[in-house]
């Protein structure tokens, strides 16, 4: 069967957002009161598995072997 | 008050996704049976705004000029 997954990576908190902070700085500089910014991933999959819970344990392979940095990256499975 | 708000910006439909096609492939590599990945940007935003009404118009012209391409980007903007 098809599903339809959604896995967002985000940097850990604590770790250095350099993009989050480029653009935190350019939109105060156009007048805009941000206070903070972070930046993640978002990745719309399409895959095929014999059930859901058998789709949610392979993206949480791929998240460790290819998708996220488990050292840096915080992930989130959603299957639609 | 402060609002803490979710943009997220998608390539249109049809616009070529070069890094989403890469992903696909690699995972292909790996054995998985995926049909296609589409990559999107996630931005967190903490901004300063009188209401909830204000920190969306402000967040959509952000989007106008800075954080997405209105031609070839999808834009939605979420106040947590």
């Amino acid at each position: 069967m098809k599903y339809r997954a959604e896995i967002t990576t985000q940097l850990k908190e604590g770790m250095l957002d350099p993009e989050g902070d480029t653009i935190q700085r350019a939109l105060m500089h156009l007048g805009y009161d941000v206070s903070g910014v972070h930046t993640a991933k978002k990745l719309l999959i399409e895959l095929e598995a014999d059930s859901a819970d058998d789709a949610t344990k392979m993206l949480d392979e791929m998240c460790q072997k290819l998708l996220a940095n488990p050292v840096i990256h915080n992930y989130s499975i959603k299957i639609q």
